[in-house]
């Protein structure tokens, strides 16, 4: 079970605009030299990130991005979900579900499970991913 | 963020045994035909159940496999990681961490995230996955 490499990039550069709030907006240069990230991979996840309004583009010389909202306003569900589309942990997650089997007794176990998820990936706002020391 | 398909497949398997635990081995064909399995890949998928001792292969003309421990003692997080490797939602999560910034403010949320999940994940046994009333 694991999140998708465009989803953990994404966080990655959110993160170091959540950081940088109110600073401005940073190119994807800074961005990736910042935290080591693939420039034309990112710029691909970014085009997502913009359509989901997570995070704007800023033309001209001093352009780049920057956060659509403040940090404590977007959660990582909405950053995942922007990249890699409606969370579904297994195939009956998905909306709709692509295994039909509607009496099979596993279906409630991954609802629940999904849910905890989900809960949890909504529950954290980008101003956790900043604010908070590091565990080590 | 999804499960494996390998893993998807070992779950629904080792659920149709727990259904049927007590009533000795069952084959692979009829496993593959109640729950509509591709049946090369998930004789795979039962070498690396049966080396975590999780299932056991009968040999013999009423052979097959059934579960090593009852339905109640196997947890679905059993099950993912022996087919799966140990749990590891992103890079920072690996054991080794894939990511050797340890000072990334993320690292604590993730962290904690795999520990929700994986918490989650233990709770569920397969009795849990047979005996209860599907959600819909």
């Amino acid at each position: 079970m694991k999140l998708s490499v465009a989803a953990e990039l994404a966080i990655r550069g959110v993160t170091v605009l959540a950081g940088r709030y109110g600073e401005g907006p940073v190119t994807l240069s800074e961005l990736c030299d910042t935290k080591d990230l693939p420039k034309q991979y990112l710029a691909k996840i970014f085009t997502s990130l913009s359509r989901a309004d997570l995070v704007t583009p800023i033309r001209g010389k001093r352009g780049g991005y920057k956060l659509s909202h403040p940090p404590e306003e977007i959660s990582l569900l909405q950053v995942i979900e922007a990249v890699e589309g409606p969370l579904a942990l297994n195939l009956c997650q998905s909306d709709p579900p692509k295994c039909d089997d509607v009496h099979c007794a596993l279906r409630h176990v991954w609802t629940e499970l999904q849910e905890t998820l989900r809960t949890k990936l909504q529950s954290v706002t980008l101003a956790d991913c900043v604010a908070k020391e590091p565990a080590i």
